[in-house]
């Protein structure tokens, strides 16, 4: 087994139901569509991240402090966390050690003699700000992305010298933190070094820094932070998370947060802790996620929103939100071992993040919508029309990066017991003197092929999880059909295996209608189109000429077909029975019922939600009004 | 008749097909709505206004400006609009005399010799950047409140020094502006100089504030703002105001800018222009208006958002917004003479603008949602739970008292023909010879008298506005009962009256179920409830214990009755058909068909829409879920 090793590496002492396996057990197919993605990661999205650091001055940046540029400081105060979360990615894709080894001596050369590196806050206007406005600052935030980096850099190429470089840059400013704030009150505006004070940890055994992160993660909820103007809820200061019920505020501060406390409990033996985390991911999975596992509801301070306040066309949902979820997910899986949370790593990773890129992986959403209306001002950065290929804060492209980068490792885990498959894509997992080879076109197909390529003499199991979306999943074994009994979750399948032997697992994927809590006001009347783990939508483009999106509505009791495509960007499209509705001229409010205005019927194209604005801008649905019962 | 004049008072030559009338031509009884409001204005919420410019601050930024006082600048930059507006407030009002005879002492003595006046600008370490950056700061939004404070006292108290006084101060302002902005393509990134301007031309008959005001309406939508970061739109510098066809942007200053538009169109006969404006005003009524008249669909940058995006919860609707709306309205009323404006002002004015101060006359809100969700996070300024004394923001409680305080001049119109009754409550109109009074309990009760009490002995047309939301009008004239020939909007009766002739119209109020277009996806399956002018909502106070309001659906087939109260502050309820649901627990997320979870029936009590928030804290809804039909 190598030594290489992923995000999220629980020690071996921590509360941990499943292992992640290491860095290069799993090998994706660019044939596939997770490998699809990595490799585009790897060959456009990467490069476009750090061709625009270098664009928009984040590099300059940290050339001031070195004093080899002397531009005007550019960007937003945090730039450099873009630069950090790009060598991050570089470290997890293995590629780009141009950008490494420059990156690395450049930051080395920027930080301060007792380690405090943040170009922003080291540029002598600002210097005297130094720790003086942590509600703001991001420093701390700053830090945490940088030992985030260093991290990668330990586990990717321990044996790199521009990794050991990145390495030492941040213990050294792990360090600082630890010694001044080490017994402090004082937390940062926005979460982040929990989480990676604790990899951090893990990575070199020094305590210190896992009780740096308990300690951030207690110190938050006291009031401390001077209050913003959205109030103390926007970065959960408001009340200590053990005493928090529900998720609340900005979203990714949330997020990262809770990751941080998951970390946090699982190193210290602290069940109530990652109860509470639980308790939290059950709130925002009740009453606060989009269909699409997306997470906001607000634009103005980037919150959750209110319970059941999901409106599809003012959908937040920022890629950093997804993405934050999913890693959130991701340590509440190894950590308890429950279906739902890979269930949702499934979720979010195929609609609510694949929906953030563009096919050419160098454009991006920031916010996510689920509807874009005809006639909508998509001329800013806020809620704009098409993916836009950078944006004056660039946190999700290179968070998409780092993530897409390291995909490979959220594909499995194992334990004593086995090897357990939580996301399918083509590929190779290999770990423990066992491995398979998974062949399949999932999610556009619903079988998988699993083939074990390596085995021990000895029996094991392995387990495949049945997606809850399923109802009706079918196993077969070596060409004989098998009974496939879920338990938990996952078909367990446990026995002496030899090399060759090839499971079938076919998940069916019926076109499902699905409806949303009588409570969520915003899609009441409509359903959205979800086949397997996609969500569909209807864009401008598929819709006769003419035809004004928002009038067409849904007839339930019409036959919807799926048509499989060889060759075009859509491998899958749903063909979905309609009705125009002429538009009444009783004005915006009127009579109840209103008059009848059902229209002709027609056939039109839905394509996977994260596939959309592909062509040209237009408008964009995911949940479609019900056409009126006829009466 | 007097001289004593209103808001709005285009002069003699300007395009006008109704005329406002004098000052002092009506009077409201305290004992109607309308008059009871104005009252409550001069009782309370002026006094109130003037007590919190106190203690925020306000008059101390002037007085740092005068070197009687050296505390630190407190609040908005362009604080010293809500002492202008209070002020404006006061003169309508007639009240408050010493702090008029304060404000104008002050604002005089802080008037830089050249005109300049605004307390943050005239900072020593801020006066290097007057007029440097106007696209932020609000420097002639701030003179335009200055203005139309002198405006307001000029056309209040011509006689009084202190008035003279601050129309003097206003005058020197004008003047700078006239001097410095003459020739310049330059314009504010806040419109509301442009209206203010032109009213200072009707007051003062000086042709260049005519000419600075239709410079500024032109100058606007070539890009010469500074962008901010929500974009040209923002402030409507986009495009031109006469290639527009849509409103956009900002609420209040879309509202702003064509009120201003309006002035300078009617008094330079420029029908193009009005044209314009009526056309933008089509727009904001046909897919981006609340069913309350409010406007403003995002919280984020206070803006119209997309066609027909209109989120009940996160409605932001500010006062402003309405009042704006308002005001607009009857610009457009005085200059076309056509219904719809005087509908539009009865609607908002009775629900948006009312519905924004509390009972007590003391406590506002700035947004005016249409819904509150349980477990709605209401601890912060934008969506508070309940109304607040004051904000750090407080554009809305004075703009409030200068609305209330001239209320009375929006009821009535004159023209070569007669009067025109737009607006009812009780009181006395009485113009040009003829006077009538209205008695009547409107909008509670159906039934509004008016006698004529005093008239020449030649015919004139008494108008009496006919509701577009009315399907049944009734008429008696002198006890019988008369044809109701109804023309564009209005009963116009023209005859030789007599003192003593009674007319009662009857303007029938059936409950109404009202739906919204279908376009409209944030209302789709539910209904509002509309009596006469007044929009209901459903209250947590008025539901059985332990029900949660978000589980209440309309049964839209039982009978629904009405309440009338001769106690408690809700004259009119209505008594509503319900069933309450049992939560399904399918998740957020379920197969559509959902699994009926309809449960018992019940009635529960819907108030009017502006009287919410009076009790204690808790959720709300204008928009009433339809019970599923039965299967």
């Amino acid at each position: 087994m190598s030594d290489l090793q992923g995000p999220v590496v629980p020690t071996p002492d921590a509360l941990s139901a499943l292992r992640p396996l290491p860095a290069d057990a799993v090998q994706l197919s660019a044939t596939g569509l997770l490998g699809g993605w990595q490799a585009r990661n790897a060959e456009a999205t990467l490069p476009h991240c750090i061709d625009q650091l270098g664009v928009h001055g984040n590099l300059t940046n940290l050339r001031r402090v070195t004093g080899d540029a002397d531009a005007e400081f550019a960007g937003m105060w945090f730039a450099d966390t873009d630069v950090h979360k790009a060598l991050e990615a570089a470290f997890w894709s293995g590629t780009a050690s141009g950008f490494v080894d420059e990156v690395a001596a450049l930051l080395e050369k920027a930080q301060d003699p007792d380690g405090y590196l943040d170009s922003f806050y080291q540029d002598p206007a600002h210097r005297d700000r130094q720790w003086t406005e942590l509600h703001y600052s991001h420093e701390m935030y700053t830090a945490g992305h940088l030992i985030q980096a260093g991290v990668a850099a330990a586990r990717s190429a321990p044996d790199d010298p521009s990794a050991q470089q990145v390495l030492s840059v941040a213990r050294r400013f792990a360090d600082l933190l630890v010694q001044r704030y080490g017994q402090s009150n004082e937390v940062d505006g926005h979460p982040e070094v929990e989480t990676a004070l604790a990899e951090l940890y893990r990575v070199t055994g020094h305590r210190p820094y896992l009780e740096l992160a308990a300690r951030f993660v207690g110190n938050r909820g006291h009031g401390t932070l001077d209050d913003s103007r959205f109030g103390p809820r926007y970065f959960q200061d408001h009340e200590p998370l053990r005493e928090s019920t529900e998720v609340t505020g900005h979203v990714v501060r949330m997020q990262y947060l809770l990751a941080g406390a998951v970390d946090v409990a699982v190193e210290t033996g602290d069940r109530e802790l990652l109860d509470v985390a639980e308790r939290l991911w059950d709130s925002a999975l009740e009453s606060r996620t989009y269909i699409t596992g997306g997470q906001g509801s607000r634009h103005r301070d980037e919150a959750f929103g209110d319970p059941y306040e999901l409106p599809p066309d003012r959908a937040y949902a920022e890629t950093c939100a997804a993405i934050g979820s999913f890693q959130l997910a991701w340590r509440l899986l190894l950590a308890t071992g429950k279906v739902k949370y890979a269930d949702e790593m499934e979720r979010v990773l195929h609609n609510g993040i694949a929906g953030s890129t563009a096919l050419s992986g160098k454009e991006f959403f920031y916010s996510n919508p689920l509807q874009l209306r005809t006639g909508h001002d998509g001329s800013h950065e806020d809620a704009p029309s098409q993916r836009l290929s950078w944006y004056s804060c660039a946190c999700c492209p290179p968070n998409l990066a780092r993530l897409m980068a390291s995909l490979h490792a959220y594909l499995a885990t194992g334990d004593a017991d086995g090897l357990q498959l939580h996301l399918y894509s083509a590929g190779v997992v290999a770990s423990g003197g066992h491995a398979v080879q998974m062949e399949t076109n999932y999610p556009w197909d619903e079988q998988v092929t699993v083939t074990v390529s390596e085995t021990s003499g000895s029996p094991w199991a392995l387990s495949l999880r049945v997606p809850a979306w399923c109802n009706d999943v079918r196993l077969s074994i070596n060409g004989a059909s098998a009974r496939a009994h879920v338990e938990a979750g996952y078909l367990r399948l446990h026995r002496v295996w030899h090399p060759g032997d090839r499971i079938v697992l076919t998940l069916a994927m019926p076109t499902r209608l699905v409806s949303a809590h009588p409570r969520v006001d915003a899609t009441r009347g409509a359903v959205a189109l979800v086949r397997g783990p996609l969500v569909y939508c209807l864009e401008q483009a598929d819709v006769p000429a003419g035809v004004v999106l928002e009038d067409l509505s849904l007839d339930p009791h019409s036959p919807l077909a799926v048509a499989f495509h060889r060759a075009g960007p859509f491998p899958v499209t749903l063909q979905v029975p309609v009705r125009t509705s002429a538009v009444p001229d009783t004005g915006l409010y009127g009579a109840w019922p209103p008059p009848a205005t059902t229209g002709p019927s027609a056939v039109v194209t839905a394509i996977p939600y994260f596939l959309w604005a592909n062509r040209a801008a237009g408008p964009m649905r995911v949940w479609i009004p019900l056409s009126p019962s006829p009466r």
